[in-house]
């Protein structure tokens, strides 16, 4: 029906008779000619409608906002002072010759222009909300994003295998969505967490590159970035180490930066280790483009007299460690009582300082703080030389057991490194975090618990530990974080069997258990499995970044709220006594009816 | 690891040093040297092992069928006379310097060769039956297939947006899968049978072009080429009429036809009504490779002494059809026999047949059957002309509601047709069938039903006889079907919310219902809703009749049995107690331990 995108026209086209589709995103009447700001997916045209065509006037006075409507006319320059440069056809605009609505509208229940809406209204007319133009350029910009990962996976001989959506649940990790079998009573299908056993099983049956965008499931409670369903481009090789699999999967998300938004991303990716982030970022995505360091100073302080410090350096798992912040001197006190509550919100019970006042005294006239009088010189010494701190400093401590100290100092880290300006000006940092361990502790079912999942390889020259000293053991483990977010993760796996069956004797799970919830991986392992890895990269996550969007919900069609709702379809709802009859399964009580929120 | 595939060597590598990694796919002790067959995703490669390297040939000794292995060898010609033409490395081996075992394997259960395994052997043992050549070949040409799909419509402007999983459920059409919610007790989420409205939606919202690849999911009793889960190309495109959107999409599968199989389909693809198409084939996705066509008789034989004839010929909805088979006077009493039973299976009472030994003579001397002697000679003629029967031929006929006959003669067109090699020689016959019958009526529950669905727009010219007489009113659908099989399907939708309510009250949807069911449909028709229509492809399908495989589960990694179970996990299983109360169900009745098929 058209000839082309409004977004398409340009002084180029100056002289053409062209047909627009489109919807009328504004009308203005101004000296007896009517103006209709015609939009399409690509951008918006100008068009002029002249009484002097009566027949076609009287269609255009007839328009209202988001009308839908076929446009004949031809292009021409915009008079002198009239050009628009925030659009891609600024420069001209069409005479119109001829007017069709395809399709009027009632009005809108909201100005499509209008930044201000609630997130509750956006979703419940999604529709509408879809056609704003910020919503096309990220739905266009996730297509495109989607489409590099696949350009360069295809080009690099990796292949795309569809795994099941109706798989098997394990009761392990994430909180499985179920789905009742109608034909085999009494059981059921879970939607997948992740391809992660089929991706293995893949490689195992020689496919030997393979990657897949699908959808993940998890039933969670949901937090600003998580959603039931996700998106993962999920990949798995064979025959390569860390380092390769590392190294080509950095190159893979420098290309697709560099598509998908023009970004040239650092060549390497910085590598640090897992133990190295924590000390000197408290996290394990460290967020590159804040300049602030944590530093330790447990071992310094563990024969101070203050007690909140010595007991702590002295205890297992506790971490004393220090946060300078250059010219923090200068922080009021309600400043430095806001960042104490806020570290409160990790756990921490306490956010200590020091003012360096003149760094040349070591002593309570330089160094200004309640605790220095607590602090022997040594001690001090050792902080401000380990710190670099310099006259005008502030150094904030946090005593705690180590998580609590690295989630407080970590977050605090990031939140006075954006609000004070603590960045280097760089707009992305991705980094590689690597060897991690293989297990945490599980305080609360005192047994070990795997970091990455039960698949990961350990170190080769840490297998022996497996059974001596788990808690040491090192994984072949990788995340990729940017600018504070984890954007993928993944590991080289186990591919023999005696090596499996190690990591989940060491994880408690017998044989019996092991082979109920992964006998078909076991076995699989048993016939030449070989060496082999991959990484999971959350596309959701990825695209809100590129747009700079405040949720991923931004850059999802119909997302859920955070009720697990979609306000659009009103989905999920009640449903049929007969279909819960035929899947064998009844409610556990009687529902009222309710009011959707 | 490797620096080649397999697959890749050839007489152009000779004299490289080269390392593979892969399989080993068999293992021959000839003359004191042992050959090793390795295989790997892109092919096999002949390895030959010396005992002139003793350390290297102790390791080959070793080897046993699937052990993983990686191997540094120099390529040579083979020796005149063992060149194999078979496979692509076929005249070249390594000789090899040296083998590393990454990984051994215990026996597996069957040869990988072998050609008559039952399917559930091969669906329990998937990761190896998987490793067979063919269905890696089948896996290949499966995304090879996808991306040729993907390549056109980035091309064409379509973009690729993702729609719900967990979504709403409409108690039509087919059986849903439903998914309880934790958060919302009492309510369930559907799985998408397809993303029909969302596509819609999504043109509304002004994507302008759509399309993705993507999962859908129908509880109903499984066929041989059915699939709980099944993948579908979703195509929606706005803007554009009937003959566009088909030209559009005839283009792309003559496209993904040639990419993924290099085969040229005609140009353009023969399009017929339904009408026509259940006149001369008796089915909506004929087989154009088969040469026999039905004859319509009814109009002759309405006044014929026959009763089983003139009964029919005289009642609603009754048909009476021949069809001629060229030089079929030679069946055996036996062959027409086993015919008759066979159009039984579709409901057929019986198979009257004509053998005409002398087409001259339109009497009971010229044609042989004890039908002849009650039909007039009036009809006799008419039969003999309309099917243009030559002496030697035989004519089939069946009388009964047309449903019946076009299911039966049309069946058996094709099976005669197949097994006495009525066919014109062309490999691929694809057409298009359109005007459909907006609604087909339903015997059982005494009023209209869509034929396509409730959102295909009807004709221009019909929309009158929507509240006048449904039964005539032809819509704006089209099916491709190639070689018998359908393909795809698609329609023009309805763009204007009030033609949308007048073919929900042709179905018997009150405004009531229609409001709970697709409110946000009709809500969103109110806004400027563009012209629009598309097409959604069956890719399981057109993979499995380019494979020739029998079943669409050689084409899917993992598929379900007819049971709907993945005999490879043990999918779907029992569920904790503690899983089914967080989702506020229970089953309806304990469940005795199974023993799984």
């Amino acid at each position: 029906m058209r000839t082309h995108y409004c977004g398409q026209l340009s002084s180029q086209t100056i002289g053409q008779e062209v047909t627009l589709c489109g919807w009328a995103h504004r009308r203005r009447d101004h000296g007896g000619v009517i103006f209709i700001d015609l939009r399409d997916r690509e951008g918006l045209a100008q068009v002029v409608c002249d009484p002097d065509r009566p027949e076609m006037f009287k269609v255009a006075e007839s328009i209202r906002n988001e009308f839908c409507l076929k446009i004949v006319g031809k292009v021409r320059a915009r008079p002198a002072g009239s050009t628009n440069a925030n659009i891609a056809s600024g420069e001209v605009e069409i005479l119109c010759q001829n007017i069709e609505v395809l399709n009027p509208s009632v009005t809108p229940p909201f100005q499509l222009d209008d930044e201000n809406l609630s997130e509750n209204v956006r979703l419940q007319h999604r529709v509408l909300d879809l056609r704003r133009p910020q919503m096309q350029k990220n739905m266009m910009l996730r297509y495109k994003t989607a489409m590099a990962f696949r350009r360069y996976l295809d080009n690099a001989g990796f292949i795309d295998i569809e795994t099941p959506m109706l798989t098997k649940s394990t009761p392990e990790g994430a909180r499985d969505y179920l789905v009742p079998s109608r034909v085999n009573a009494g059981q059921f299908f879970a939607l997948p967490q992740s391809p992660q056993l089929f991706k293995q099983l893949l490689m195992i049956a020689g496919f030997d590159r393979y990657y897949q965008i699908t959808k993940c499931f998890r039933d969670e409670d949901l937090r600003a970035d998580r959603q039931p369903e996700f998106t993962q481009v999920d990949i798995e090789t064979s025959f390569l180490n860390e380092a390769e699999i590392t190294g080509i999967m950095e190159n893979l998300i420098r290309t697709v930066f560099k598509e998908a938004i023009d970004v040239d991303l650092p060549n390497p990716f910085p590598r640090i280790s897992y133990s190295e982030a924590m000390q000197r970022y408290g996290s394990d995505k460290p967020d590159l483009r804040v300049t602030l360091e944590l530093t330790e100073v447990t071992d310094a302080v563990k024969d101070v007299p203050f007690k909140v410090f010595a007991n702590v350096a002295n205890s297992e798992n506790g971490r004393v460690a220090a946060l300078r912040i250059p010219g923090g001197n200068s922080l009021t006190r309600g400043e430095i009582d806001a960042y104490a509550s806020f570290v409160g919100i990790y756990g921490a019970k306490g956010l200590a300082y020091i003012k360096v006042n003149d760094v040349t005294q070591i002593n309570e006239s330089g160094l200004q703080s309640p605790i220095v009088k607590n602090l022997n010189e040594a001690a001090l010494k050792a902080i401000i030389e380990r710190t670099g701190a310099q006259s005008g400093d502030l150094i904030f401590f946090c005593a705690d057991k180590a998580k609590v100290v690295n989630d407080a100092l970590g977050a605090l880290r990031i939140k006075i490194g954006h609000e004070k300006g603590f960045v280097n000006g760089s707009a992305w940092e991705p980094l590689w975090v690597v060897d991690f361990p293989m297990f945490e502790y599980d305080e609360e079912n005192k047994r070990w618990a795997a970091c990455h999942h039960p698949f990961t390889s350990p170190k080769d020259e840490h297998v022996g530990l497996l059974a001596t000293d788990p808690g040491k053991c090192l994984a072949k483990a990788y995340d990729l974080a940017v600018n504070g977010w984890e954007m993928g993760g993944g590991s080289v796996r186990i591919h023999r069997a005696d090596v499996q069956e190690q990591v989940f004797s060491a994880l408690g799970i017998d044989e019996e258990e092991a082979k109920i919830k992964f006998g078909f991986l076991l076995d699989a392992l048993k016939y030449g499995a070989p060496p082999h890895g991959g990484i999971a990269f959350g596309l959701d996550r990825i695209v809100t970044m590129m747009t700079g969007a405040e949720s991923i919900r931004d850059v999802i069609a119909f997302p859920k709220t955070q009720r697990a709702q979609c306000l659009l379809t009103d989905a999920p709802s009640e449903v049929d006594e007969k279909q819960l009859r035929e899947l064998h399964i009844r409610l556990r009580q009687k529902v009222e009816p309710q009011v959707k929120a």
